[in-house]
């Protein structure tokens, strides 16, 4: 059995998962299809990448992971697959696997020409059904990579995140900084957006300081947090995606 | 192994549609399930009729889907199961298949009476679990379509669709209309509530026209749609599902 | 094949659930997951522990039934698995199986102390992914229950519920009480918030009194619910959960 996840910015209100589940049964019935999250905000490629980040390392080895957070879909941005670490990844090559790309360096991409693993017609306006998950399904039956298309040395990755910066704002508010831990000595202070944090708790219900009162985390993706007890960091900081984390030693 | 797929209007907060796949599970632990979604508007039969049309020929032939947007659970509405195309769907007898009638005209539909294939107690408002579910899983034990009940001949079908017209508002506002490929000459304009739209676009992403003009597209599920880029065209255009719409030629 | 069931806090939105999935898959390629529902209300232990009762018993015996709504993740409360009623239940020792326990009067709790099932490193924040999805997959794999810690006698229940009340108000505004149809006979009123409620429903479309009027009707629960025909019942009486029901014969 081979697992297949799903990531996209569609939505669960509409049939467009449904339809992607249904091209690849279709194509490989025992295929194990789970969801990672439908609930990429339209359009966010970088939210999108993180969520990859943060969940492909959990699956077993040989998982196809099919990503489609896709503005450019219908132009001629490339299809592609990624092979790194030991997985697959499926694609339209806009940074989406910047983050794959970053931590697994012996990657290979393809970019997918052979439109016979398409589903036809191929629309204009959904690929994620038409070309990923039957690629995606294919890539299951056990296809060689090599009779899907080219091999390419040029994926698109997201401009390069110079500097510790917020790179993520989850579901509670909290803020994930792309600090690891092999960079951050516990004990320094940061600051964000003009607050200086200087607490630093190992787990969430940890009772000290003020109620309200912003502190550090280690975080489950292996970054460096910063959360608030009960309330939403990014609105108690005033802080967005992207904004900059000073260290302050 | 058989697919079963869930369509309701029940939403994921509440454990409706767990047990259902519990319900599945006790019967045919080897059935694949898959949701199409369940966020269809509380009680919109209309919408749920639309969502199956869109997904359910992207299964393999044998899937056995579940449709349940039941305003009449606990009446003496029919349970059905409707053999069509190669495919199976349970559900109400509330016009929630119409469309399916309407792409399969050699369609045979069985009224369920055998009461020894539901769940028992059967209770007044959860038919999801209690008779849908369990004779979805009974069809994928591969029983006999005959033991279910009685051939019917006059299943309930939506009012008839007179005239072009906005059969559905999806995710991002866009319109879906019930023009089809093979009835519409690209060049011609369209009307809806008084606007005139002109313009025609291949893909999404395709750079012509003004910033918040809408255009017609054709659409995943195989219907002329109606967009704005980036904007939703329900909201730009006030229109609403069933509104009319004129063609211009 | 054996049955994993997910019910957590955690939302749709975020990675957390695909890496619960991902670990189990990565132990057990064969378990089938399958979600309850991902949406109780932050920290809402009380609201987990009724949904899970909902829907424990339409799986499969043998179904191992993953539940996590933990505000207490990273401090010293047990992790716990459950073996009762044929099932077992695997989640943070904070009440969460307290109907568990009710209503399958010979369980017996395990407190989970071989951490070498669990995900290492263990992070502080996510025992769904490093502590309740692995211990869960390893259960799936038939290890013994005795290999994974000692038994223990004193698991932490939610504080009684002493005289009916309202356990739970679902996504459409129903009041869930804890009166059960062997202690209730059906034309006793009922009072709430001060509004005395009189009318008994077989099922929610049956047409008998004004509209907007609450009445009574048997969930699908098991349990008595108020409704209101359209509308949200906790709406239209203002009551919240907790609150107490008053029978008058």
């Amino acid at each position: 059995m081979t697992a297949i996840t799903l990531l996209t910015d569609f939505g669960t209100a509409d049939y467009f998962v449904g339809a992607m589940k249904g091209v690849i049964l279709s194509i490989n019935p025992e295929a194990v299809i789970a969801d990672i999250t439908h609930e990429i905000p339209a359009q966010d490629v970088a939210a999108g990448a993180f969520q990859l980040l943060a969940a492909y390392a959990t699956f077993p080895t040989g998982t196809i992971h099919v990503a489609v957070v896709d503005p450019g879909v219908g132009s001629e941005r490339r299809p592609i697959v990624v092979n790194a670490g030991g997985y697959f990844f499926v694609g339209p090559d806009n940074g989406i696997f910047t983050y794959v790309y970053e931590r697994e360096p012996a990657f290979e991409v393809t970019h997918v020409t052979e439109t016979r693993y398409f589903r036809h017609p191929v629309s204009t306006t959904f690929h994620g059904r038409d070309i990923f998950a039957p690629v995606a399904a294919a890539l299951s039956t056990r296809i060689d990579l090599s009779s899907l298309g080219t091999r390419i040395s040029d994926p698109i990755r997201l401009s390069t995140l110079t500097g510790p910066q917020v790179i993520h704002i989850d579901h509670f508010g909290n803020l994930i900084t792309n600090i690891r831990c092999d960079s951050f000595e516990e004990g320094t202070a940061l600051s964000l957006n003009g607050r200086v944090i200087t607490e630093f708790r190992r787990f969430f219900g940890e009772q000290v300081g003020n109620a309200g009162e912003p502190f550090m985390i280690w975080g489950s993706a292996g970054f460096l947090e910063i959360a608030v007890n009960g309330d939403s960091a990014a609105g108690v900081l005033g802080v967005k995606r992207g904004d900059e984390v000073k260290t302050q030693e």
